[in-house]
């Protein structure tokens, strides 16, 4: 499972490793409303990933490691308070936590250590053979880092082979009322 | 009750007024282990003040608001996961956060917005009537909140009362195992 973490929109994509291919069996993208306490929206984001998280049991969690240079440093902090209470629920799931640095996961995806989001939406798109580009630009960066955990977990990348999309497993998995989520796999 | 939110250190200081003056009911520092994984740390921190703000059950949690330069980005980003999962334990416990600007705590405490950590340390010690320094500099700065807080709440800070400080009330309320907790009010 891939989070790209935010206090206004999370990514979020979980890939399932099979001698058949690679099944997208979640993703998407957990928003908190703007207007809304910020205690409120990390509450909300928390309950959301918690619930995503304890449904999947995914082997490995993959994050986006911080780096030490943000251009805008309070979204930085406040995608921090976001990124704390998604580890926070890994940990309280015993879901092992893997950090990749953006450079790393951008290579092993495109080639390119340097790829701009369009570049890493298409290679996505490819690599797992869906329909449409994955959107928004944070599925897509989610979905990425789940291929490079995966690739981590079993020596390569699944590019090549075939591919199988598969909606949400479970139907009675809803949105939490506090928080929007919006599943668009891209295909 | 005042937190001042750090991922090596955080500072927090209960504080009780009643018409005979204002008690620390409790104050210490929450320290997690750097050897520790993120998640790890997070997690024994959230424990430890999750556990703080349900045996004191503070009427108003007050936390440092976020301002927009700060020195250290990687170490701010890091605040922002501690104070993530603060905001998250308190509103998991229906406490009120309120946050305030570093002038306004220091402006409010020593009359100085633009005080230095010994002037609040020792503008802390004055107001509350302790024998020595609040320390570490993180005991003070929650301090400094919980009186700001407290001045909101009854329109004057505390000064020149009688006052009175407490050994933390419950000896049952021990140090989670994997965060240190050490209080040192300062008396």
């Amino acid at each position: 499972m891939g989070v790209d973490p935010g206090l206004v929109a999370t990514g979020f994509g979980v890939l399932e490793a099979s001698p058949g291919g690679v099944t997208i069996v979640d993703a998407g993208t957990i928003t908190t409303a703007a207007a809304q306490p910020l205690e409120a929206r990390l509450n909300a984001l928390y309950r959301a990933i918690h619930r995503t998280v304890e449904l999947q049991a995914p082997g490995l969690l993959v994050v986006e490691d911080l780096y030490t240079e943000y251009r805008f440093p309070r979204t930085a902090i406040l995608m921090g308070h976001a990124r704390g209470v998604i580890y926070l629920a890994a940990r309280q799931l015993g879901v092992t936590i893997l950090a990749l640095s953006p450079a790393e996961v951008k290579r092993a995806v495109t080639g390119n250590g340097a790829a701009g989001k369009p570049q890493m939406q298409r290679a996505v798109q490819t690599v797992l053979g869906l329909k449409e580009l994955p959107r928004p630009s944070h599925v897509a960066d989610a979905l990425g880092l789940a291929m490079t955990g995966l690739a981590r977990l079993t020596g390569r990348l699944p590019v090549g082979r075939p591919i199988v999309t598969a909606a949400p497993a479970d139907g009675s998995h809803r949105p939490h009322s506090r928080a929007a989520v919006a599943r668009r796999p891209g295909s």
